[in-house]
């Protein structure tokens, strides 16, 4: 971690920032569900919004209904549901998406395009719209300063735990928040805003500004990493920010956008850790470092790949040192660097070791090995001599577990 | 399949063709092995030869060697090992895969340029040259006509069972035969040439012509499996032509050429289908057929994504309809095509159901669907309204057999 920065990770969730309130409440959109199901977060005032929407060329309706909503940059409500992705369910799905936006809208007396909407959950099934008209009025009447604990039950599908991170940032003297909720365990993978995930912050900041420094930070974090290689129809990643901690508004990339974006890329980090280590039956973090490549970038893609790779998923859920299928993903990452000057090491709570040495193997103690693997979380390092670029990028192991998951979600 | 085809599929492998011998011994390479792991195939004059390997930035030393020899277009003999991939092995290992050449060039009276060299297993130890300079005399003593039941074991690591091929093709009024043998299981993917396959031909034709027609074949065969995503340091695809059938010696793209292409290109299709039907752990061969795309290579990646997708393996594992993950597989292909005009099918010799009709899902009747995904080979069947584009992939599901042997393979 970097050691000049301002930020204190605080408390809480997307209640922390100033002026917003939230709820989770369950509408009963999939059968057998006892967790709340739809989600609602709500800034007291308008707020600057931006999103990193899915790449998928098949994009699921509130993605193409909320992309259209913050075409002016603002918004002041997210609306959230599980159980039912409302994806490839064409023009019914999408007004189905329409109708919950105005449901919401007229509950809280907004404009329908200052609501933005996102849904998680199996694909090509039409969602049960009444289910979600006849919870909204009581979601919207139950919003309240710590309804960020409700909010984020009401997220999750897969995940075994919610997340959610806050901090604090001094900008010229004012304490500006940022919180966060996400899910995300299955389907997630570089180069995808996430599953969902949704920040809140009081930081007085244009909506431009908001943007580039959303996708600043994500390039950083979301975007590296990791479970199963599959980017979803649904990927969302929204901001809002109302503008109430009374700081001087970010219009350009002064210093002030400078620590904002740091605190931004901070609490997007903790979440991609987050993620990767619940991915889907994972039973390690691992987190892949490479240093002293050809560029920033160059080193990403590297751990990118290392991380994506299912003979290293599946190496590490079995405990085994298996370096070689490091420098195998590397190789095929297409990125140029030299094997000859390649190190490798394993580090966790229980030590490091050095595995492969400039090129060369190295005769390391397997038990000991095994040990340094057996902790939840693995850090994997390796050293290039190409350059000076560095990247992290975080996944799991691969797991029975996850086979099972996914091998019969659906039904 | 084409009727025009003018081949047809014989018994054998690589001894199939005239002039062609091949044997296979335990050298004990890896300890405990019991099945032969050193093979050997010779043509009894010299021949064009032709290959391709891997991608991977990091080549095993038998590829760095492999790709010397093949220089001048022409060889003699293939020599390949299980139980050791001698990749990541440095200098040592490159010497090592010299001394094999060495041992097998001496053994047979051929220049050491004549012989080729390829080895599967392990990553990142130095191998047993010893053993293996010990089992070269015996190897090539016993070189005889029925040899490739024994080469065709002794290239086996995790796969469950050998792969083989043959067939003859007419041209010009004379019997050409070709014939083949493959290995591989796990880290196989798209754009690699394969693990290791071994193709001999006693057709004749120019060195130049034979690259052409290899490259031609591989795009449409074995660069359309995949089993798990990995592409490896060592994989190899030679191809050795003879010219002991007679043939006129094909020298440009004529009608001879384009008959010999078809006959390798059924060959090859045939070795990549049986590869992705063994992939490590799979209980399902997955084809994926795209039709009405923009363009042959359009559905061909198209497919490719889908049998790539680890949800969509896992969800065929489970026998489970998700046809909603293929669409997502195909929305992040890179390609581009009309989701509203999209239908998609599941085959197999239960019957064939359709899941979504141009771009709208359908209310289908799931104990069916789960009848038709039982069968060992599904297909998977994507019409498209975007051109008249048509490619297949081949792959495999995704099983809990397939982690526990990556989750411990090397220890």
């Amino acid at each position: 971690m970097n050691t000049h920065e301002s930020f204190t990770f605080i408390e809480g969730g997307v209640c922390a920032p100033e002026g917003f309130t939230a709820n989770g409440v369950l509408a009963g959109i999939k059968k057998g569900r006892t967790r709340p199901d739809l989600a609602l977060i709500e800034s007291e005032v308008p707020c600057a919004a931006a999103a990193v929407f899915t790449r998928n060329l098949v994009k699921a309706e509130p993605v193409k209904l909320s992309k259209k909503h913050l075409a002016g940059g603002r918004a002041q409500a997210i609306v959230a549901n599980a159980g039912n992705a409302n994806a490839c369910t064409g023009e019914q799905g999408y007004e189905n998406a329409q109708r919950t936006v105005r449901a919401v809208a007229s509950e809280l007396g907004l404009k329908e395009t200052d609501v933005l909407v996102a849904s998680t959950g199996v694909i090509g099934q039409q969602i049960n719209i009444e289910a979600i008209e006849g919870a909204i009025p009581s979601l919207c009447a139950g919003l309240n300063r710590s309804g960020n604990e409700a909010a984020r039950e009401a997220i999750m599908t897969t995940d075994t735990c919610y997340k959610e991170a806050a901090l604090s940032v001094e900008l010229g003297g004012k304490t500006v928040k940022i919180g966060t909720m996400a899910k995300g365990s299955g389907m997630i993978h570089i180069n995808m805003g996430t599953m969902l995930g949704f920040i809140t912050t009081d930081c007085a900041i244009t909506p431009k500004m908001l943007n580039a420094a959303l996708r600043e930070s994500v390039e950083l974090t979301y975007n590296c990493v990791t479970v199963d290689g599959d980017t979803s129809t649904n990927d969302t990643l929204f901001v809002l920010a109302n503008g109430l901690a009374g700081n001087r508004l970010i219009t350009g990339k002064n210093a002030d956008y400078r620590a904002f974006v740091q605190a931004l890329t901070a609490v997007n980090r903790e979440m991609a850790r987050k993620i990767a280590a619940d991915g889907e039956g994972a039973e390690h973090l691992l987190e892949c470092t490479v240093t002293g490549a050809r560029s920033d970038k160059a080193a990403r893609s590297l751990a990118k790949a290392v991380i994506s790779s299912s003979l290293v998923k599946a190496a590490f859920f079995g405990k085994d040192a298996n370096w070689g299928r490091i420098l195998c993903a590397m190789g095929y990452s297409g990125e140029l660097f030299k094997p000859e000057g390649t190190s490798v090491f394993f580090r966790s709570s229980a030590g490091e070791i050095e595995v492969f040495h400039k090129g060369v193997p190295l005769a390391f103690d397997e038990a000991n090995a095994r040990i340094v693997l057996t902790e939840g979380e693995v850090a994997i390092r390796v050293e290039l001599e190409d350059g000076r670029g560095e990247g992290t990028a975080w996944g799991c192991d691969l797991t029975y577990e996850y086979v099972k998951i996914n091998g019969d979600y659906r039904t």
